[in-house]
């Protein structure tokens, strides 16, 4: 018999270290202990199948025990939960939940993938019957049965993370009326604002109700509805309320074991995702991980990672790779209705609260692209954003659209991989025919409209920077065509479209700063140039009128 | 007035270096010269105009003559073909074609983007009425017109490349019978054969009849309709021929000026796209590049490269930006009816032309995949072939699928342009939610199943050995379920599913070696585990039954 391995969790992390833990030792002996009733589903399509469309339950099933077990040959203990870890001993504490038994298992190495649980603040009446969490099979269980037996009319969806706002689409997939209501001024926290607006334009657009910037004070339960409360003193009234306002990792277990854990909660590991005890390792949602790009300690409840992280651990623990994880960049990506709203990297807000400020430490670029060459049918908008530091390297991106969002995320995750500066973005060889991108696809444009920041040899203005501007010296200058001004433009701007501002630049006043803008920041920016190489003080706003328009909605 | 450029060649990468060249300069003097009456157009949309995909012959225009001067303020001389060019004077000598006369213009810089024209042998018939290439706007013309007024039945495609594909497509949609002539034994020369089989398999479900390994070598026509007699001695009648065999470089004018060319005709430049000559640029088809990865010299007539190489002219030409291109992956990408074929990087194909072997010089993984999470729906079959060599740098990658294969090459070129190993692939760190990809994304799987190849964790039958193989000493071992195996299996194989397997080793003989065989190679893989760890030799049929299937369509 080889190595005796326990696993603590058996989902994402759990039994993907399961697999690897099999596949690379036929004589280890592995047992996985799962405190719930079920392994291996998934978690993440939990929210289709409340939508309906993942039709089938048994479809969130990825593995059963059974079928873990026939595969590879370990022993799949649900309804197990382990209590307490004696480190010293190498003994876990088990509660069989079926039988009641308590019962002790030893181990050579113990893989930690406890995950983490949802927020639950004791906020006044949060218990009401109609509020619900999404995490496992029960609670989908709980929520659909409710659903299908109350048939609630009205959902409110408190919190506008990934799984609220996918939520948000589901119940409104169902029939249902759906409000969410945020404590920060946007939803999304992955993203920043002016990216955040075109999702709140899109959720206004499908009839979902925000209620931003706005917490939760309590909760009253009468006759099937639940009264929300907000701080602002608003109340929302629904048939159902869905919380989902963030996690908390499962760290007990190696807090009571003496592990190290961070101020969170979550277990501090080495590189080699070895906790402070050398055999025992940790991994998913309940680790603490080092953020990609600042190099500061983080934690990312994602499955990717924990799915990775779940193969490592099982091979430096049975195969001696000294295979490192080198860290979470937060990749992300959520399909919100129509549109894919996706990150990578730091954003501004986080990059703020670090104490760096734009420009000095930081610049972004902001485009408006079409998914695929313009000439092709089917094209459709995709807002991107980049980060970077002064030096041109990538720290972070940003993007939102209906169509081919997930590519230009993925590639530029992948740069950002590489620690790639916006010039080798510029260079990257994309594939490209009509129907899938542009000759320049958007990561090149992107890192194009970067370069040319970073050289000076064109200046923005960024939307939010617009009102701060001294109105006596700075003048807007809308060169879009007379067709697109008709249809709304900038309070105070004056106008000359692009193609005569050559001939007309004797209307303009050296001892100005011109802000030039079209609808996207291509045409602005080329009216920057003629300007600035005419002896003009100009420069283009970030993202257009497209941009602007989006921060008054 | 600055310096004073002229641009030979308004399309791609000409077009595309007049707007930088003015982006970067108000006040240089540009002059393009284009020999034809379009400008800027789509020439990758061509395909999709003819097959009604795109509707309105104005879009493939991407600018007109007019709209480049209004923007860019530049002279823009269609119909104006420059004959000659003097480098000791600086000077070319240019046909305007409206008016006959031949005139003078010099320069102070001058780029080269000529692009490359289609091959056109001296086969018996090629001058056939019906028969027609496909490279401008007035080719497009000429075919749209032929279809719309002599309503041809059948058409035959003579060439695989892409081009030849999407115009097979294109006229298919046009409701013509297509057949395909290539004299290759497959389509698509970018991609190995073994991924050529899927889509010719996708070809034949969809009607189009396929002749290959046979060249033309005659054509006869004969009142509407034209014979092609096959180096077979086959003969194929059509109403209509489109020729695609590939291009040349269009490179007499620099070759008649003095200027180094390859043996190809293709211009040779510097890193910093300059000729022989330091006030001659070139770019696009016409130039010869490094191969990014044998560093080789190579010729990659594609849309991408030309624009950026366009761009990276301008700026060494007016901004002293010394920017280098560093060469060509050769990233392609085809829609062929439902599919989509795509690669990057080298072949298997050119790498043993290079003299390069198998195993002992590179390896290759080859899988398939879902496009997306099996349980949420609409994922539809990838298949990955990724080549790397002993070190596990990646070399190149193909893919074919349905769904999400424009997204996979992208990272796994962009991935190649950092010299990204296996290990990379392993790391990156993918947006997931369930509509947009797995936890573990297609790349990442193919770089785990690329290093479990590389430690020897595991080994592999290619398909093309499975015959070499001795079968006194080799057995195939089917792992699959009853119900699999029911649907078809290789000849010759026993078969004992996966569940079954630990339980039954004493059915097997450890003097034999074992190729185990599951559907697309992952529980082959697991078998083959199972079977190392206890002491029997055996491999993994790489790609698993479906590979093979596809090998004898
Ligand atoms: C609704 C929803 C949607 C999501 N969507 C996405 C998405 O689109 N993309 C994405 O990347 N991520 C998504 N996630 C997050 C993702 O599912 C998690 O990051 C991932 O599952 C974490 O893996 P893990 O192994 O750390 O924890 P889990 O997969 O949560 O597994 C932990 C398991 O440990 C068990 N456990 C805990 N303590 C004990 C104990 N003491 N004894 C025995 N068992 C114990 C728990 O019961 C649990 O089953 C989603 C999550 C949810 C809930
Ligand atoms: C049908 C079709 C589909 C394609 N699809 C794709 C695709 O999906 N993806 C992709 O990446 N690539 C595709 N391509 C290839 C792509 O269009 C070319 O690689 C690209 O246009 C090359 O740019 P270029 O500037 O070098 O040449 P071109 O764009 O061809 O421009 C060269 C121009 O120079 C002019 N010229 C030549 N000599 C002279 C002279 N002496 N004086 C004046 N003018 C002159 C020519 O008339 C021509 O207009 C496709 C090409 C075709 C024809
Ligand atoms: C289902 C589950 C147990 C599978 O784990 P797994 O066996 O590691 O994953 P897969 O079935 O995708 O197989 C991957 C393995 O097959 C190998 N593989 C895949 N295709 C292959 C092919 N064609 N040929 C050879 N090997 C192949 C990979 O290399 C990998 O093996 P390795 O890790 O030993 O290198 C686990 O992922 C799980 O429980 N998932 C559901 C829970 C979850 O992740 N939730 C969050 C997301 S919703
Ligand atoms: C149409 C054509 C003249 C356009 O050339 P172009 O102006 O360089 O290209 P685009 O219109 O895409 O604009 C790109 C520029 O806008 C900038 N840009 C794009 N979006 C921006 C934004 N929101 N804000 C600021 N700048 C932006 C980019 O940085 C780039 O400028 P730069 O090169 O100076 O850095 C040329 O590409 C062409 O002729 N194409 C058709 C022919 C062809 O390519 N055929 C083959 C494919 S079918």
């Amino acid at each position: 018999m080889g190595k005796k391995v326990l696993i603590v969790g058996g989902v994402a992390g759990g039994a993907t270290a399961l697999a690897r833990l099999r596949r690379l030792d036929e004589s280890a002996d592995i047992i996985l202990f799962e405190r719930g009733e079920y392994v291996s589903f998934a978690n993440c399509g939990l929210p289709y199948y409340i939508g309906g469309e993942i039709e089938e339950r048994d479809q969130l099933l990825v593995s059963t025990p059974e079928s873990l077990k026939a595969k590879f040959n370990a022993d799949i203990r649900t309804s197990n939960e382990v209590l307490k870890i004696n480190k010293e001993e190498k003994i876990v504490e088990v509660k069989n939940h079926k039988t009641g038994e308590i019962y002790k298992e030893s181990y050579d190495y113990l893989i930690l993938s406890t995950g983490s649980s949802p927020l639950k603040p004791p906020i006044p009446g949060i218990d009401s019957p109609n509020i619900f969490s999404l995490w496992t099979i029960p609670d989908t269980d709980k929520i659909k049965g409710y659903i299908d037996s109350n048939k609630p009319k009205t959902a409110i969806v408190v919190g506008g993370g990934f799984i609220g706002l996918e939520m948000a689409e589901n119940l409104h997939r169902q029939g249902l009326e759906v409000s969410i209501v945020e404590m920060l001024d946007q939803v999304m926290a992955p993203i920043d604002f002016e990216m955040a607006q075109i999702v709140h334009e899109h959720l206004k657009s499908k009839g979902v109700k925000l209620h931003l910037k706005d917490g939760v004070s309590s909760f009253s339960y009468d006759n099937g509805k639940t009264t929300v409360t907000l701080q602002s003193g608003e109340k929302v009234v629904g048939d159902m309320v869905i919380l989902s306002i963030g996690v908390r990792p499962n760290g007990e277990l190696a807090k009571e074991a003496g592990l190290e854990i961070n101020q969170r909660g979550g277990v501090v590991v080495d590189e080699f995702l070895r906790t402070s005890d050398e055999f025992i390792y940790a991994i998913g949602d309940v680790i603490e991980v080092i953020d990609y790009i600042t190099k500061n300690k983080t934690m990312v409840p994602l499955a990717g990672p924990a799915n990775k992280q779940g193969r490592i651990a099982a091979n430096n623990i049975l195969a001696d790779y000294d295979e490192t994880y080198r860290g979470t960049q937060g990749t992300s990506i959520a399909k919100v209705f129509d549109l894919t709203v996706a990150n990578t990297g730091i954003n501004e807000k986080n990059l703020n609260k670090l104490g760096k400020e734009y420009k000095k430490d930081y610049q972004i670029a902001l485009i408006h692209v079409n998914s695929h060459a313009g000439y092709y049918p089917g094209g459709l908008p995709i807002t991107l954003k980049l980060i970077f530091d002064n030096e041109g390297k990538v720290l972070g991106s940003q993007i939102v659209g209906y169509d081919g969002v997930d590519k230009r995320i993925d590639v530029i995750a992948t740069a950002i991989r590489f620690n790639a500066t916006v010039k080798d973005l510029m260079e990257l060889e994309l594939a490209y025919a009509p129907p899938y991108s542009s000759a320049k696809d958007p990561v090149n444009m992107i890192g194009f409209t970067a370069d040319n920041l970073l050289r000076g040899l064109t200046e923005q203005v960024l939307w939010r920077e617009l009102e701060t501007l001294d109105k006596t010296t700075h003048v807007l200058l809308d060169i879009r065509e007379d067709v697109e001004r008709e249809l709304g433009f900038i309070e105070g701007s004056i106008h000359i479209p692009l193609n005569q501002l050559r001939n007309r630049l004797n209307e303009l006043d050296k001892s100005k700063t011109y802000i030039t803008y079209c609808a996207v920041g291509l045409r602005g920016y080329i009216a920057d140039r003629i300007l600035k190489d005419n002896g003009f003080k100009s420069m283009n706003l970030a993202g257009g009128f497209n941009t602007y328009k989006t921060m008054y909605i």
